[in-house]
């Protein structure tokens, strides 16, 4: 658990990942207030990713209010609010770092700054634990997917850049992921390197990473589409689809863990009776 | 070729299966006008499974005409339409027969009726080319999915029931499926019985099924999920989600070739540049 490369790396941290729209009751802002200390908690919400954080942060004050914690806000408007001072201050103490919805491009001010670095500190020391949502979920990984909507699968659909690098190498997210159909977009995406471990998180649901495995949790399920064994055909033109052969695929309901080294699912508990 | 058992179906005829929403152009409609005889082909157009015959057929007639070739409506209200002497006649006669879209579960009306005994004749003997295209696609397996939409995984959200029986006894077709996001819906449906081969097909996309073997055509993809490794819990709930792990998928678009037997794959000569 202490190397720091590959899939192993070495964060004693959770990670909570979570497909958006996630509502008080399912357990994973429960379980992130848990995991962050309970009612001692102190939680600095991210809103960068939203164009409305106002409104975002009065809304997650009031959930997590309910839950005996009060948040603080981090704005974060670009680069150097993300190399600054205030904001080292408020991630240093920080117990629970929550990163909102909105869209990941305004996330991508963060990647390779002081804070982002802090996050990582934190994060390999186990100090804090670090969650998303919806676009602050797709933009944990070290590659993130930026955009590229609709049924074809092509290679000009999906459009990608570098993200916060907090999760495993080998993970690339993608949320909302059953409502908004993005098979397509998540198999271009983990086409561009087979290595890549494709995780289509829906909505109300929320993967848990510790070390180089996660359990599922909420109420939907985590696609998980392994291409390690695939075959892949690019497509000619951008707007052909691409050809894959021989994903292996899970679907991964609440309880269940997947192994990120070894690529394998362990069935829950909760699903253990039959 | 000429055992009916298990994927041999001994079919000599062609099936053509499409997701749905077909445009003159993407070569599938002039693929099924080709092989039913071209400008000598009898076309007739079963517009059971849709509640606006008049205007289904108004249209096909305009498509097809414009193909070279006329069609002639078999409306087939009810079984006893189904099993009648006129219906006999017209489906005799016919060198292609195609399947509207609509509602599938009107079709289940025709399930066992002296129409589909002809067809299933038909096509054994290779004598008529039979395409479906939506419900009219979904309705042509020995099981259809007759409903559940929504993003949630569970043995609730699909129901099931007895298709025309057409196609290779393996396969269970799933329509419009990028579009409308129904992995979830064709793996709960798989996971009915490991050994059914899903088929999910986009729009503007189809498959030809020749014997045990099926050519993609179109501007989509067909999806296939292979689920006779995998590992299936059922949930406990019905609104609980089933966990899969272990289905083998495949994306193939146009000029790909898949073969029920073996499971496997062929990359098409269109896509064997690179």
């Amino acid at each position: 658990m202490d190397a720091d490369e590959g899939d192993k790396p070495g964060y004693l941290g959770h990670l909570l990942i979570i497909g958006g729209a996630e509502c008080r009751g399912s357990g994973l802002l429960e379980r992130f207030v848990e995991l962050s200390g309970g009612e001692a908690a102190r939680i600095v919400l991210v809103t960068t990713a939203t164009g409305a954080p106002e409104e975002v942060h009065a809304d997650y004050e009031r959930v997590f209010r309910k839950l005996g914690v009060g948040t603080r806000e981090l704005r974060l408007r670009g680069r150097s609010d993300a190399d600054g001072e205030a904001a080292a201050k408020l991630l240093d103490d920080a117990t629970g770092v929550f990163f909102s919805g909105g869209d990941q491009s305004r996330l991508r001010a963060l990647v390779g700054t002081r804070a982002n670095e802090i996050l990582r500190g934190r994060l390999r020391a186990g100090g804090a634990v670090i969650a998303g949502t919806s676009a602050g979920a797709t933009a944990m990984g070290r590659t993130m997917i930026l955009g590229g909507e609709g049924p074809g699968v092509s290679a000009a659909t999906v459009r990608t850049g570098p993200g916060l690098g907090l999760l495993p190498k080998a993970l690339i997210i993608d949320t909302h992921f059953s409502e908004r159909a993005r098979l397509p977009r998540l198999l271009s995406a983990m086409a561009l390197d087979l290595e890549y471990l494709g995780v289509g998180i829906g909505e109300n649901t929320g993967i848990l990473v510790d070390g180089t495995r996660f359990e599922v949790l909420g109420t939907g399920v985590a696609t998980v589409a392994d291409g390690r064994n695939a075959t892949v055909i690019h497509a000619a033109g951008d707007e052909d689809p691409i050809t894959l052969s021989g994903v292996r695929l899970h679907l991964l309901p609440a309880g269940c863990v997947f192994d990120i080294a070894t690529r394998e699912a362990t069935i829950g508990p909760a699903h253990d009776r039959y």
